[in-house]
């Protein structure tokens, strides 16, 4: 299912080569204050050009189609979409023979019978957190005083990370890295004791961003060494404030009034200059492959806008679900 | 939500010192075999008894309500409750006073304000995955052939597991462990592009266990010291299998038909005899508190099977979603 | 799906001659008073006994098994269940070879594959809609200060009802009737504007209920011979109210504050001691069925509360989402 | 939500004076053939330009923005839109004072306080059918060789339907009328026990269709008046063929393998010209109303295709949910 969410609900569609990449959403409250412009800044943040990212130059301009009048969200179904034209015409037919290792080339086919979208990875494709992003614009506004924030820990391994990435575009290898985000100011009480758990649904999200392959909460898998008069957090205020955060933040799946506090794992590229030997699924014999195009040396470095939008668009849907947010921003008095 | 699924749906209920525990299954194929003793295994290896697990003695004779007739599952609704018989009668305004760190004691007055059963945890209980453990049986059943093995790689940072037991056993502190699950031969293509990647349903599945604070699917955590070279995959057949598998069976989030491999980690029990300082909520000092009562030193030694269960369950799931399991078992021909 | 309800969600099990029948209910709010003898006045008015009803007595002591804390809902799953007493034993193998007409024997075994426990209509049985009715005084705590009443208009196309029951057992023959629904002080604004209209959540639950075939709300069919300037309601206060209410209290899928007015037709008991012709499954011959046992002559008497119970339990899932109920009914100040 | 369907969901959006109305579905399997000239027919029978229907002149292009390469549906999410061409602007200043009658203007207000786009009924526009109408097209061919074929029965009270349309113009009012649905050919098991059985889910849909205010299905309100005796549908074959219909092919919710019937009623537009007394919400005075504009003397005229698109649409995703219908369509035996 194409589709995240029980009260704010995220429904992402297209393909990196099709059409479209886009989002649309329902539930948002109305009277929420938006345009277009408000996205800017984060599929800014979200796009191509630093070092170690692809040299696809995307524009990624996004169009508000509906949902929005006269500079505020209606309550209706909000849908965003991103044009895709800077695309490469190519013959794939070689390309298919060998689906690319680490790659969703060949479970898509399993998955979709061969019908698949394959260009550029179609509906795989990293391009589509585009939409996620802009999901993510909508979800913090929802959230609001509270806060999200990603930063990169470490990449390849080091915390020098342009160091990291310039090595790696010299051994035209790429490399992954750990992501850490925080939400602030979130209230009590947020979540449900069982499977709607704080931290079922933040990673249930998260692990709908592809690359990312581990995710731990505070203390995290450092918490298998420590003992319990340790780990446990300390309560210093009536208002739940703790000493230390090893909870990081959530206390039997809900939040505690703590800072949140979760990092990820993001693999290193799939795609990388480097040869590699694969099967060919035609004549059946290993074979060298390289794969040519642009890609990113280093996708972890587009990813803390993206586990902002995740986290925020998960945490919006819990707090609908417990009425931390209102169904209508300010209602008017009157039908004029 | 108290429950988890899409079409095949568990809905857990009850509480540590109420009446009952239990779940609720809909969803399951009409024709599989099925009784109560099915459950007796499982169940045994979750309950407490070995050096490190509570001394509280649970007999959890599972009762089979709803669901089941001449000893096939008939496609209705299977309800399995245990009676709670072992529970001890005391007096809880004193430890009202004082939310136990690490617990849901206070998260669980912020959400229900103050209408929660406390008594034990209630519902935000471990006795709860009583009901868990149940229902991993029957999806055990229908993701068959297809096996689920759970095992511990560590507690409290030793692989030595019983001397590290004993010493925390000493000190009058818990610990915590690593748990590994590895799911073999699933076919290749379950799972969704997005939201519903087999990492994100697994992951929301087993966030659902208490304790755990957190997952890595394959290299997971790993993943980020290495090379995409070196993580990358290789195709070694037309089948799909891989030379390695850092991806853990899963690629664009959907099953690749490689073993399914995932790590967690289990929280020390936030349980301790030993004395902790923490905030007293009514006269808003600090005070030591030690936490009488039976509890675990390390819950995770229980968490093998509650992890195997929640894998299955999930699994079972995206397998009804794909087709990959069939709504009758071997319907009859005649109406008779 | 044996579930119901986005935020508040009811989840039915049971078999008519199987151990039980009941409901499992999620999303209620904590703190709302309850206890078993809330349940007495509603499940006696669904059970038999008058004139046209089954003769089979039916206890129904309701168990309520989770979720209540001290004479208040917790948040928790609440878990009510009835014990299959009155069961009576006899060989149903003569029965299966030709199903009965009207009545699901032969579409659940096409959709359970000959697994269907069959006795007394198994999961089909009208007997489940005890559940509904236990889940309906919950709900109409929930959606209180608003009332809903359901009253026959009619049975066997008669006003005079008793008449016409009395006429039907002279006969040996069953007959149908019309029910009337009204929910009065419902606030404007619930509902959504496309698929969750309150029309289209109504009806989905109402046509859970065994043996109702049809549904209208205000004018109803009759609309369909009225013109526009006679169906529109004009209003006449700011607060919504209409001069009439052909509508039936709905525009657009959304409460306009007046009352809801719905009717369903029943259709008559299928099973009648009336001797009817139908196929026999085993060799294919025509024959003649008498269907033995305890049936209700109408049905339609035993509908009104289990169609308030439908209505009430819809309304409260509607009024969750839009926030017109909230989540704890009245929180407590402190901890203890 | 504005989602429908548990495997086929279907998603609407837009705004009849916005930018774009349209349809994201999810869930379609794999490989079925299909193109945007599929849409032409249906959407052509949707749209208006006969003799009592409005003369606003939509082009009603269909634009397939995701989900179909090649010629075929990819199982990754096909969203459709249709451009808003042919809109009028003019000031609603006046208009929004006096809410039309029978229309959401004032339910709209009350949902969404006043942030609505109220431009011509907005989210609410019967012209939001279009999406429906388009994911009918795929959703019929979902569940082929099954046919859904939808007529009118009578429209104000007539059978002579173009007399009765005249004389309403005439009369410069509104009228409504019955329409009848059949789907043949559908296979017996399809549906579940409660909560989803096929009344319960066709309703559901069929009430998300703006004006529709009631539905009944076989015998529907004539079974009131009928005998058991009559009312049952007797078997005369094995394969479930009953001599009657009078169940409209459903027993227990479930379908029995005869053509589906039921028959809905459309209300008479709520706008027409004739002069209305209604209340102005600003000056709280009743005032005369004479809804000016584009609008249809008779809505129902072009209901039958929006029926049979609801049709197909529950009918495809409950046939999905008991896998009568395949993930892939003719899976591609190899890779390239």
């Amino acid at each position: 299912m194409n589709s995240f969410g029980k009260l704010f609900r995220v429904h992402i569609f297209g393909e990196s080569h099709g059409q479209v990449v886009g989002i649309l959403m329902d539930g948002i409250p109305a009277g929420i204050p938006f345009s277009a412009e408000d996205l800017t800044k984060d599929l800014d943040r979200r796009r191509s050009g630093a070092a170690g990212t692809t040299p696809r130059k995307e524009d990624d301009i996004p169009l508000v189609k509906s949902g929005v009048f006269r500079g505020y969200t209606t309550g209706a179904p909000l849908l965003i979409q991103v044009e895709n034209k800077n695309t490469r015409s190519r013959d794939y037919t070689e390309l298919r023979k060998t689906p690319r290792p680490g790659h969703a080339d060949f479970t898509a086919f399993k998955k979709f019978g061969g019908y698949e979208d394959y260009r550029g990875g179609g509906h795989f494709s990293g391009r589509l957190t585009t939409g996620l992003v802009a999901a993510g614009v909508l979800a913090k506004k929802m959230i609001a005083p509270a806060k999200v924030n990603a930063t990169i820990l470490e990449v390849g391994g080091s915390t020098d990370i342009e160091a990291a990435v310039q090595q790696a575009i010299r051994e035209e290898d790429s490399i992954g890295g750990i992501i850490e985000c925080r939400i602030r100011r979130l209230p009590a009480g947020i979540g449900e004791p069982f499977f709607d758990s704080v931290e079922a649904v933040l990673s249930h999200m998260v692990f709908s961003v592809p690359a990312i392959k581990g995710i731990e909460f505070g203390a995290g898998f450092a918490a298998a060494k420590m003992r319990g008069s340790e780990h446990n957090d300390n309560f210093i205020s009536i208002e739940g404030t703790t000493e230390t955060n090893h909870a990081g933040g959530i206390n039997g799946g809900i939040t505690n009034g703590n800072e949140i506090v979760f990092r990820v794992v993001v693999k290193p590229t799939s795609s990388t200059h480097k040869a590699q030997k694969t099967m060919n699924f035609v004549n059946e014999e290993m074979q060298e492959l390289k794969v040519e195009g642009r890609h990113d040396t280093c996708i972890a470095l587009r990813v803390p806008v993206v586990l902002e939008a995740a986290a925020a668009i998960a945490m919006a849907d819990l707090m609908l679900q417990g009425q931390e947010i209102e169904r209508i921003n300010q209602p008017k008095d009157t039908i004029t």
